[in-house]
């Protein structure tokens, strides 16, 4: 049962290792994700995680804990704020904003932060789940 | 060097071990993916893959492809509307709406369909790459 505000926070981090195979698993072999030589040529100056494994930190956290199983994804905006490096403490943050009892949807803010509490990724998503019904007091 | 109004199709699939990796990788563990009976209970009937995995392939073809290594993903917005399921064939449709050279950057839509031509998911994403400059023709 989700409540209007409620926030939910999810510690996390990625190694080289997962970093690779999400890149042979999506096929992403973008060489600034795993070749520390093309990643120092870049702004970044090192490798950093692939944009799309850390947005599945939320698509995770809404299958599996927060709801957890039976979430329909909707939809999800992703604004990439900062690079993500491996090893590093991220948190994701998700914060109910809108209840939509009728339709059995949440609007939910969805922000992951570093260390430093500065922001990497923003945005917003909606879901749908069976247990986003209004509670009737008889 | 992108060009306004340029289009590029990538067609894929996914597999269920690609599945099952993906799932590995990013622990997202919702059973709606990985676990024939609890599918059978929701509304989609089957197991569907995971909406960022489906994702993932743009941000592939972005940084691999169209417009290739050196893409900068500044953000991209995801609505699933259908879900899609282990060894169908779809086409990610990119094109090109926007190019702000002064910030080299481009405005590209996203929209994934089926093999049917129903789109499954649509977009819009913010890039940034070198190769997005104004040419100058003296």
């Amino acid at each position: 049962m989700l409540t209007n505000g409620q926030k939910y926070i999810h510690p996390f981090s990625f190694s080289q290792s997962e970093v690779i195979a999400f890149a042979k698993v999506t096929g992403d072999n973008n060489p600034v994700h795993l070749d520390d030589e093309f990643a120092a040529q870049t702004v970044f100056k090192k490798k950093i995680i692939h944009g799309m494994l850390g947005a599945s930190v939320l698509s995770k956290v809404f299958g599996t804990i927060f709801p957890g199983n039976g979430t329909i994804y909707l939809n999800q905006t992703l604004n990439f704020y900062k690079p993500m490096y491996v090893d590093e403490y991220y948190e994701a943050i998700f914060e109910v904003k809108e209840l939509i009892f009728e339709k059995q949807r949440a609007i939910i803010t969805t922000t992951i932060v570093d260390i430093d509490n500065k922001i990497v990724l923003a945005g917003e998503a909606c879901i749908m789940h069976a247990k986003i019904l209004q509670q009737v007091h008889a």
